[in-house]
């Protein structure tokens, strides 16, 4: 049976919807699971003019609707009204749906009523002036379900990493390079590569400092912190070595020499991801009880309601967010 | 005039005397400029058996014996004998020798008899065992230029970066991301650009934290430290801005937004360098007052003497070296 998956609309002034009414005009995303939106199927109708092949929009109050997509698409507005379609337009109407559409994804996720869910991007600017105060998106889907330990993490084709933190600043970053934190993102990496069914799970981890610290020289994170947590999961079981120097260990990745990478912050595997995985990158949040994957990118008001955003990353999230989820089936 | 510019052979136990003897025995160099091994004769004809296209050695004892190559590659010995060659065997002997042939070409740099050096790479084990106390290779060179505000850059093709620190841990190289240092690092690459005559001098500075730090929720020193030098920068004239998430600022390069990066830290520049440049990166030294480049690579202990080793980065590394003499030259 094909996964249920829910797909939020995100900021309604975003190029959340047009990159949507783009991926759903394509068949892919109906072969392989039965997506629905949550969001507002006005803003959806309004944008779907420039894509008349996407099936037109039909509100859905049950999930038997919801699943009935294929020459409709289901919305499901969870009784919300979005704010007049404006483009490029901060509006903390906007942020307020994005974040209860997100909520009750979540909400049909835990209750197993949903197989996953697949997001659109929010306004971190029009989510706060909305009166919200998590961090991110990550970080409120986490908090639902009750998870200290999570993920971020980017995933493109046979290029993965999981970052050891993500949000926080460079030298608070090095401050959670601690050998309990690293060995549980290794973990979850490892879980997250069981989940895939990837044929193999090599996981290398990435060194702090340059040159994995020179035997010292550089640094005493990689020998004193990263090493000893890579020995402790190693003597789980788990395929991982390094730590490696960061500056090679995504090349050696693409090489095929690794199916993972974890990295020890933001941009230490984003600006590596970014420049192999081009348009085709999606962030999995993993270390949660339920399927989250989404675009990699940002509401991009710059260029909301040209019809310039590219769909590559939310065809790319919905169709990683299927595989995780008839992987999960299939288990259960 | 072609410049004449020494290529220094490093640790003759790596691989450099291989990817010498391949390079060499392109037409390329000859055309772009006079090269001349300073390194071991003996070593250079023992390698040179693989590849018999490459000109025979002949030493030379003089600059002007050194300019006549073509027919046969002048080698300048500077009185050195070179151990026994045993590829892939660290011999402090071996690492004297590289050493003290990097000091005669920059010796002979700073008194204007040879337009510049390229660098083959040494063994830092080898190098400290043999007595030797400086951090690296571009460490000593700097030191003998009397250059304290040197920095360390990667260039392939029009992608180029320039680092703000490069040999030091993560958290020692957060703490030199100050102004001054930070400016510094913009106008020492905007006088790369400058010596090497690019039609543009576009310069995009990456920031230290996650989103530029996103207005402050990750840290302040973009705002605090980044910005301000940017900014004086700008003032100056430089084409400058910035600073920009240093996930992203690559690929903008790689579009063609920049002629060069700042980046803030080692791994920055070269994760992303790597990736996009592969194997025809070129180390450049700037700040000093010679044309130095080095390949980007190390010894590579574990395949030298197996011809395995590519020339490619040594290749573009004379072509650099050979493009900013002609510049330099021109404008004595």
């Amino acid at each position: 049976m094909k996964p249920l998956l829910a797909i939020t609309m995100g900021d309604t002034n975003g190029v959340g919807p047009e990159i949507l009414v783009k991926a759903l005009a394509h068949p892919g995303p109906w072969e392989v699971c039965h997506p629905f939106v949550v969001g507002s199927a006005p803003v959806f109708e309004e944008v779907r003019r420039w894509v008349p092949n996407c099936p037109q929009a039909r509100r859905c109050h049950s999930i038997a609707e919801a699943r009935m997509g294929g020459t409709f698409t289901p919305i499901m507005e969870g009784g919300l009204d979005a704010p007049v379609y404006d483009p490029g337009q901060l509006d903390p109407a906007a942020g307020k749906c994005a974040v209860e559409w997100v909520k009750l994804a979540v909400k049909l996720a835990l209750e197993k009523q949903i197989d996953g869910l697949v997001t659109c991007p929010i306004n971190k600017e029009g989510v706060h002036k909305a009166g919200y105060t998590f961090a991110g998106h990550t970080d409120l889907i986490a908090d639902m379900c009750g998870t200290p330990d999570y993920r971020m993490c980017l995933f493109a084709g046979a290029m993965r990493v999981v970052h050891n933190s993500a949000h926080v600043s460079l030298r608070e970053a090095i401050e959670l390079v601690q050998t309990d934190r690293v060995a549980a993102s290794i973990r979850i990496g490892h879980d997250g590569l069981l989940r895939l069914r990837t044929p193999r799970k090599r996981i290398g981890v990435a060194a702090l400092n340059p040159h994995a610290g020179e035997a010292g020289a550089f640094g005493t994170e990689d020998a004193e912190i990263i090493a000893p947590a890579v020995a402790l999961c190693q003597q789980q079981g788990i395929a991982c070595s390094g730590p490696y120097p960061a500056d090679t260990i995504f090349r050696r990745m693409q090489q095929g020499e690794f199916d993972l990478v974890v990295a020890m912050y933001h941009d230490q595997g984003h600006a590596p991801m970014k420049l192999i995985a081009m348009d085709e990158g999606v962030n999995v949040t993993l270390g949660i009880p339920i399927i989250r994957t989404s675009v990699d990118h940002g509401t991009a008001y710059d260029i909301a309601g040209t019809g310039a955003a590219h769909e590559q990353s939310l065809l790319a999230a919905i169709s990683l967010a299927a595989e995780m989820a008839a992987t999960a089936g299939a288990e259960a």
